[in-house]
């Protein structure tokens, strides 16, 4: 969590959010009330949200990673604009994005040029997918794959490695972390393309797939940035 | 600055960093030992800072964004093995990257699949970076291009935007951050695929360019996550 994160939580008055993410911030809340809720209730949080800061009131709407990416700060803006509101002060203060988090606990993957994919097909046409997947693989980017594998769609992640493998070493190395930077809850494993698929990956690990430059040094995962040494 | 980091700097003895991002975070020196290099000097302070560490001080090695994209954390861990060193403790601290830093001013742009891309060819061949950039505007992805242009390579901008302009309209939104999130220094702009590069862009700024669903909301620049609102 960035040091504005902190002040910005410690100034409003209230704190919307998806009531895991809420959990996660419990240390920092003390006057503030809390609007917790579910999954999947993007849109009546933004409302809500909006609700409280048209009446006045300083309003923090909390997201995982950065809200910039894949997160609520699109949907935001999309909500002031059709009620109407965009003149209301909105700051969007940016965080470390999984990408980051997962990279720091495998060593530097994220060394040189990435692609990030969500596998969510929630929003996006699986075949917009399966084609980013395949020309960021021919372009030989490195991959930070968000939101890999739910129940709804346990075989994307097979098509991705089987994508990726036309164009790199089945030994290409891969990193699977879980709950990156959680504390006790992160989980982190170095694999190959060849055989990612076979290791626990949920809707909370991110898979970042090195590219033909990537290797392992003891216990970490590099691709080197080109410097002679 | 996360308050990981703002714990750590206090926590070591020696602070190594190229002098420039010193400067950055003169306000958290106190007690600390400063090896501040000059520009390409990357190996050297790898090097000190390994030579500090192993005689058992506490270093930080500082980068400016994210260390684990584009930054130190790579080359150190290759110093590390060149020096049979790979033993030594290391933490490896995230950062918010200048994609995540120039989208949080610039609006919401990264809600979707994109392509972090490096214009330096100082460690990669120009074919590369091109091949790549092709490849990705086909996949329409969202770009966040760094080291977007120098006085040795003015021209590679315009060839980026010429290569684009095959797959997205002219009018596609194009955000120009210049040293984002730092205060009064930072500056923003929003413009488009066909007119950007008449705009001032440096080493110091971020371009970001939107895919096909981009578009300008008030003064924000937006990608729709594809939320039915």
């Amino acid at each position: 969590m960035t040091a504005r994160v902190q002040s910005v939580l410690n100034e409003v008055e209230y704190i919307v959010g998806y009531k895991t993410y809420i959990d996660l911030i419990r240390s920092f809340i003390t006057h503030q009330q809390i609007v917790a809720t579910g999954m999947r209730q993007e849109i009546d949080r933004c409302r809500e949200a909006i609700r409280l800061a048209a009446e006045g009131h300083r309003v923090a709407v909390v997201s995982s990673g950065d809200a910039g990416v894949y997160g609520m700060a699109g949907i935001i803006i999309e909500c002031l604009e059709q009620e109407n509101l965009l003149d209301l002060p909105l700051e969007i203060i940016p965080g470390v994005t999984a990408a980051s988090a997962a990279a720091s606990m495998l060593g530097a993957p994220l060394m040189h040029d990435f692609a990030v994919v969500s596998l969510s097909d929630l929003l996006t046409p699986w075949e917009v997918i399966e084609k980013r997947v395949r020309l960021a693989a021919e372009g030989d980017f490195i991959f930070a794959l968000y939101n890999p594998k739910s129940n709804g769609r346990p075989h994307h992640i097979e098509t991705v490695r089987e994508i990726v493998l036309r164009y790199r070493r089945p030994d290409t190395p891969v990193g699977l972390v879980r709950e990156a930077l959680r504390g006790e809850e992160s989980s982190v494993e170095i694999t190959t393309l060849a055989d990612f698929t076979n290791h626990p990956i949920d809707m909370l690990t991110t898979v970042i797939i090195g590219n033909s430059q990537t290797r392992i040094v003891g216990p970490y995962m590099v691709t080197p940035r080109g410097y002679k040494l």
